[in-house]
């Protein structure tokens, strides 16, 4: 099993982010073509999908192993580089450790047996009747009013061509309403509405970028995706969440 | 009962923020000239009485009636909105809630019975033999001086025209002198001298601009007043704090 | 005993931080040319010795007397002045007291008889292999690694002209290494290695800014020393460093 790569430590930081939303850790595939890693949280509510490109390296070199790896250790580590520095990884497989090197800092991260990682999900496929895409800032509004009022929100859209995240407390309610206009993209005819815990969808919300482009796909008390790229479409992030029960409204 | 407004969100943010050092809920008086609140806390020894002027608001219009706010909620929803936004307001007096909306958002706060809430406190008119205008910073550099050593303050002036925030710990103490030139208005020809608990009057010079022009009126022993405009003089604010008995150094 | 001395907040601010780091009241020598305080922490680990020369000062007059002072009380009150503000001292005997005079501020800080405060450390002159200069960015790089995964870390040089901090927790290491080409300062030709509480490592590095020059002079499982100026050279601060028994890797 061999691995190599030279990677920026806002790209490698970016990508650590949107799966350690949900796990401390996590099984990486390393194939030729870029690294993948599938997650579930374990509550298995929120699943996330990451690849990350071989482009998106400025060296990558793999022959299709699996690790084990201790995210939130990985990140405390690549959270001492600065953002445009540059992060070499190098497995060395007889003792288990992954080294990663920046300037003067030379570190060597104990793996994880993978067999002993919580198993990757299948991520379903959906045949959601909505989709559209959102900016990162226009989730973060609707999440942000939600989470004065309540722990849970309500996806909907409506025959009325809009989108709206919709909260409700025991005196007070929010609605947050995006005409389909006002999104980057994607028409609304149809009139679907699902729960969702908002811890979740808070926290997936949080790692991105106010001007990231989220496809998001709905369907009627059914689960939700968000999806999208970034590190210059190196990297994607889909996110699929289920719905609570007793939800939409 | 009608209230229907448009305020920007730091004008709205402002006046509650005044409000809000003192009481959680407070009764509104939404007259035809503009917004009044009156308040007392818990303990009875902080009052403020402010005014919002309907010249403060982008649009306008009331005639009289009475409500209860949830004072910690309403700001939160404020708090929200950019700075500059246009907040617009509507009471929906039958199912007693007030409707916020700015941009996106549509938040519906439900009103308290205004009968629930304590009642309004009568200012006292003061005859105070001092008078004199500080800036918010300098209240604020005497009572910082005050809180490193002890939980209240006295404040006196002297005959040798000076203002002098003044604070006694256990081993140490500090005083604050402004002679009467170094305040923005106001001649000091009199010795007077009250104990506040260092507690209310840091809350309330916290809540004020650095620049803020502050009217402030001392007796001996007696209750001590500050007032001050914000919001282009269509906001006033008056705080009056009641004397620590045994006061006065 | 007279003293009475004129300065500026910062320069006054970093000496008390360098010597607070390590103790919270101290004895300090009121010389003609200057103050000198000798500190040990509690646990007799970290000594310092800090000099700050009366040319540090805008105005000092002083006859050879000893304080004992607060230093938490003391930094809190210097905190509240703007940095280039002057601060005004003058001791005055007889009540024991320490006058603290800027802009409309007067503090009076009471002293701690000298004698109730721990005796003051013998510093002791090191015969180290190896001196070398580095930067307090250079150091904090180390120190913040090492961080990551242990409360120890070892300090070492090797006979490849490399100064290394090294650490090593349960399961992961990581080395910091330096080429002698990489410091301000310092021919490496021997190795040596001590093993240090990362906790007073941290916090001594802690206080110094990046582009400090710091003198580092390291020997094998023996103390180790750190100097470096401030204030235009008027300030100078030594700290010695006991290193833990069992240590050296």
């Amino acid at each position: 099993m061999t691995f190599s790569a030279i990677v920026s430590a806002d790209t490698l930081q970016s990508a650590l982010d949107s799966v350690s939303v949900l796990v401390d850790e996590c099984k990486i595939h390393l194939e030729p073509e870029g690294l993948e890693i599938r997650a579930v949280d374990p509550a298995n509510v929120g699943m996330v999908d990451l690849e990350l490109a071989a482009s998106g390296f400025e060296s990558y070199e793999a022959d299709g192993g699996l690790i084990g790896l201790n995210l939130t250790m990985f990140k405390k580590v690549i959270g001492m580089a600065d953002s445009s520095q540059l992060i070499h990884l190098e497995l060395n497989e007889q003792i288990r450790k992954l080294d990663i090197r920046f300037g003067e800092v030379d570190y060597t991260l104990a793996l994880i047996n993978p067999q002993s990682i919580r198993q990757e999900p299948d991520i379903p496929s959906l045949d959601a009747p909505v989709t559209l895409t959102a900016t990162g800032k226009q989730l973060d509004r609707g999440v942000t009013a939600a989470d004065l009022i309540s722990d849970h929100v309500v996806l909907e859209t409506t025959a009325d061509h809009e989108l709206v995240i919709d909260a409700e407390g025991d005196t007070d309610d929010v609605q947050v309403t995006f005409d389909e206009d006002d999104l980057v993209d994607g028409r609304i005819n149809e009139s679907v509405s699902s729960l969702f815990s908002l811890d979740y969808v808070t926290s997936i919300v949080g790692v991105m970028d106010a001007d990231h482009e989220v496809e998001v796909r709905l369907d009627d008390e059914m689960p939700f995706r968000m999806s999208y790229d970034h590190s210059d479409g190196a990297a994607s992030v889909t996110y699929t969440l289920s719905p609570r029960i007793g939800g939409g409204d």
